[in-house]
Parts: C-alpha cells; sequence; structure tokens
C-alpha cells in the first residue's frame, strides 16, 4: 500500500460494534480512503470480512502477538485505528508497538466510550489511559476519540439490548449525558482522521446532550403508551458498585461480575458524577467535535426512536450474541 | 481574605527552592497579588518566614493532614499553588482535597521539574501525575507547570550542587534540553496565574534549550580554561538505572538509593529518550512558554555562567544542606 495518492486506513476489531460503524463510513469514501481491515486469521473467513472486501476493503491477517510481523502488515499505513476491547490487553499493546516500528502517522487507541477522568473512576478507563500511557512513551502520533454513550444501550425494554448492558433510569433521570447514534461514529471519524487539529488530542465525538427523563418521554410519545423502566437510585447504584467491588476483588477473574460492575460504574460516572459532558470533557482536554465540525449532522434522539418504534430499523446491538461469551472469547 | 481585589495566593511548601522563587516573584507585584505563605505550626517561627513575612506576605499555619481546617485556611483563596514534595504524598492529598472543598479557583499541583512521559519513564513523575488524577476527578481547576531543569544543577565541578544532584556528562553531550534559572520560575508563574489560556492546561515554562556541550563551552570561556566532568555513556547510564531499579525493588525504604535512582532516571530522560525539549511537550499537550509570553526575559545560560564564574553570585542549591536528609525528614 505504498504510493496511493488515497489515505491508508488499517482498523483492527473490525468486525464489531464501533468498528463497523468506522469501516462502514470509510468504504463511503473510497476516493479518499484505502481501507485495511485486520484479522486474524481464524476470524479473516468469516462473512463479516467477506462482506467487507467485497464493499472494497483489503482483508489482512494479523498476529496480534508478534510485532514484527504485524509491523510489516501496517508498514504504509497513514492511520491505524484500534478497536480491539480492553480485555484484549496483549493484542492492544502489540498493536501500539506495531504501529510505532511501521512508522505509521496516526493511531487511534481504542476509547470510543462515554468521558470521565483518566483515573479512579473506573478501571475499564484505567487499561485505556494505560495504552494511551504506552502510545506516549513512544511519542507515537494519536488522537483518541470518546463518543459518550450508544443510543442503542440507552432505551428502555423492548428496545434495551440484553443485560447487563441494557440499561435502568437512574434517580430522577434528568442527568444530562452526550450520546450518540452507533452509526454516527464512523462518519466523525473519517473527518477527524483527516484533520491535522486533532492530532495528539481527544476528541468528544457525540451526537446530542440529553437526559433519560427525555429519552423517556420520547420514546412514550412516539408509542402514544406508558413505558415502564427498571430504577434505581443513586444511593442504591453506589451500593451496587461497592458491591460488585467487594466481590470481584474476591474472584478477580469471574468475566460475568466484572462487566456488571463495569456497566454500574458507567451509569455511576454518567448519571451521579455527571462526568460525560462536553463542559466536562473540555476541562479533561478534549477537543468538541461539534464545535470541529458544525455541518456534521448527527441522528437526533427523536428520529432514532421514531425509527425504532416504527421498526424500520433493527438497532439493538449483541442480537443473539451474549455479551459475556463475547468478551470471554477474546481471552482465548 | 475575603473582599480584596487583589488575587489572593497561597503556597505551600513556599520556603523551598521552587515556593522561595515563587514567593519573591509574587511579593515583587503587591498590587496585583496578596501572598499567602503555608507553615507547618513547627516551622512557622522560622527565619526564612520571618523574612517573607517582613516582605508583605502573610504567614498562615496549616496542618496539611486535616481537611477541613485546611479548607477553612483557603477560603477566598484565588490560586493555590503547591510547592510540596512528591514524598509528602499525604499533605498533598489533602491539599487538594481541601482547595477543592474551599472551591478555590485554580490549583498548581507540584510538578515544576522536566518535561517527560506521564508514567513508564519514572516513579517521581508518576506520584505528580496521581496527583493530578486527583484533581481531575474533582473537576478541580489547575494548571500544570513544567520548567525543565534548573541551570542552578546543570554546571560541572565546582559550580555543582552536591551529590547525587551534581550532574555528569552524558554521551556526546549533544541532547537538547529546556533548561531555567531557577529565579526565573517565579516571574514566569506570576504571568500563568493572571492567564485564562493557561486554565486546566500544562505549561512548558523554560528558559532556553541548550546542550551539556554547550554549556561546558560556556563555562570554558568563562574561565578560561579546560573543566573536568566526570563523564558517563548512554549504556553505562542504562545499566546504573537498571542496578538501582533492582536494588530499590530490594530496598524500597532506602531514601538515598530512590534518589540516586531518581537522579539518573532524570538524566536518562533527558539525554537519552530527549524527553525535556519544547516539541516532545507539544507532543504531550503542554502549552509552550515562549509563546505565551514572547516578551517574558528569562537569563540566559552565557549570563548565568558568567555571573557564577564572576562571583556576582551564589548560584548553588542545597548549601550547607543534605538532599537526602532533607527528604527524609519530611516523612515524619
Amino acid at each position: 500500500m505504498a504510493s496511493s495518492p488515497k489515505l491508508n486506513v488499517v482498523v483492527a476489531g473490525a468486525s464489531g460494534e464501533t468498528g463497523s460503524s468506522i469501516i462502514k463510513a470509510l468504504l463511503a469514501n473510497q476516493a479518499q480512503f484505502h481501507v485495511i481491515a485486520l484479522a486474524r486469521p481464524e476470524s479473516a473467513g468469516k462473512d463479516v470480512y467477506k462482506a467487507m472486501a467485497s464493499s472494497g476493503a483489503t482483508i489482512k491477517t494479523a498476529d496480534f502477538r508478534a510485532v514484527d510481523a504485524l509491523a510489516e502488515q501496517l508498514a504504509g499505513a497513514d492511520v491505524v485505528i484500534s478497536c480491539l476491547m480492553p480485555i484484549q490487553l496483549v493484542e492492544s499493546e502489540t498493536l501500539i508497538d506495531a504501529a510505532h516500528r511501521a512508522g505509521v502517522g496516526r493511531f487511534l487507541p481504542s476509547f470510543w466510550g462515554p468521558v470521565m477522568p483518566p483515573r479512579g473512576v473506573m478501571a475499564v478507563r484505567e487499561i485505556r489511559e494505560d495504552l494511551l500511557d504506552r502510545c506516549k512513551r513512544l511519542y507515537l502520533p494519536y488522537t483518541v476519540v470518546d463518543v459518550g454513550m450508544w443510543y442503542q444501550v440507552c432505551l428502555p425494554a423492548p428496545y434495551a439490548p440484553p443485560p447487563p448492558v441494557a440499561d435502568v433510569f437512574i434517580g430522577d433521570g434528568n442527568a444530562p449525558s452526550a450520546i450518540i447514534d452507533k452509526d454516527d461514529i464512523g462518519p466523525y471519524v473519517a473527518r477527524i482522521i483527516t484533520d491535522s487539529r486533532t492530532l495528539n488530542r481527544s476528541v468528544f465525538a457525540y451526537g446530542e446532550v440529553t437526559t433519560q427523563s427525555t429519552i423517556l418521554a420520547e420514546v412514550e410519545a412516539a408509542t402514544g403508551k406508558k413505558v415502564p423502566w427498571d430504577s434505581v437510585s443513586a444511593a442504591e447504584l453506589e451500593a451496587r458498585v461497592a458491591e460488585h467491588q467487594s466481590l470481584a476483588a474476591k474472584d478477580p477473574n469471574d468475566v460475568g461480575l466484572l462487566l456488571n460492575l463495569a456497566e454500574d460504574q458507567y451509569r455511576y460516572s454518567r448519571s451521579v458524577r455527571l462526568d460525560n459532558t462536553p463542559e466536562h470533557a473540555q476541562y479533561l482536554g478534549y477537543l468538541d467535535g461539534k464545535a470541529l465540525y458544525p455541518d456534521l449532522e448527527c441522528k437526533s434522539v427523536r428520529e432514532f426512536v421514531r425509527e425504532v418504534v416504527s421498526g424500520e430499523r433493527d438497532h439493538r446491538i449483541y442480537v443473539g450474541r451474549d455479551p459475556v461469551a463475547d468478551a470471554t472469547q477474546h481471552r482465548t
């Protein structure tokens, strides 16, 4: 992929929820991007990669545990985007080291979540920060992208994903939080990776700032009926986090428990600490995606709810999948 | 200190090398600043605090282990500047929590050193980063100031401080590194704390970028003779760091050993990794002090060397003091 006038963009973890949003947006602009998806040898034959290939992507098999071989696969890459999961720690570290060795122009470590302070709020965040610190030790050019929560995980049942990802209504439901249609992540990324302002910076690329009360009202307006939503108080949530932390300390290998803990810590961060807002993102040093790209139109919560309630789109994530099993399989 | 038109600036660790540079600059502009130095009850009677008081500072005694009492002492403070040592960990944490509780407008955590990546380069840096993360968890408005190395510790003998702080000549001596006259830290800080651009950012406030070869040439030109300087290769330095790390792992309470390790890690960072440069500071997100304050004149290495060699100033730090004992006393 040496002498192309296009930007060579390599995506690791391309088959996941965030990765597929990014791949789709990049493939929609093949005049600008040469899209390369990395796949483990045992996964490269899967339908998801065949579909990417037939849409114009190059599929490269990669051993995410061999720095030298991986660096060769990354040779000539202008941008490398990691959508690996935090649990794929060795793979993530190897990818950073290989990107450094290959001299790539910009690396996007796997963040793609809500905004929160770097340490002391939740363990999953600290894993991501450790990976960013690894980039910084190498002076690897980077861009962090956080997107808030996905619309797809913020609706009440029956429009919610399976537990533990399914959301609960917290307190009075009036905490502001930034959320986004998962499908809008890709278009943001296509802008961010061609923007010199975002080099070695963090970007908060969200759809809109809203509250659970507003989301509930939108669902009730679209369905024309009262929608029940399991609720929990801030105090109950705090107690649940403490309980899960204590259980996880005793059994640190219980992946299901860790996921439960992580989900509750996410909820506590955004609904009680109020971390996931543009104001706190600014304090934490993020550039604001709305200010960077005022012309980029994101789907509104209202329109998203309308599409989902009307059945126009299957919005759910993890459909037919078990998030616990998903997380576990990456350990093998 | 409620209804003053002046900025109420509180300094903790005011009697130290950095603290006294800052106090001096603030007291030189009392039309702008009301200067408050915090002192432990057992230290408040010392000559250094008496001298500050007679120059216009308010001395307040403070218990750095009692959040509530300390917050009361900080009530009304616009700016709180920490020059506490990394070894004063509990005191530093208490100061942050108290500053948050008192609602101070800006907190300067104790950095005041060379630029380097946040984690994985040296342990002392990680302590400082942990304290910054504590500020961020509280959304305490902050400004980090790093200054590079002091001219005062960068000259060869007989113009050097006592070991282990005394510098050695590393490799070919041509590594670029940012340094500053310790006396110029204060004037920078007086600018930074009245500048909205620096709120919730890091600033690299250095004097000039130079090399050990240049410093040596300046000293030889000023003295008119060859000046010997103990030298070490990059490989030797790396081996020494590894050896000290291994010894420190066995005896983590040997403060002298930890100081030796820290000094060698500082040397390795700036002379081998080349961390302490404006370019790497920019990558790491710092604002550049030279760009922010183009009119602020810092003393040049040449002029500093001339003053020192001619005997016009006693430039040395730690004169009559034992840095190991200094570090140890803060543990009590």
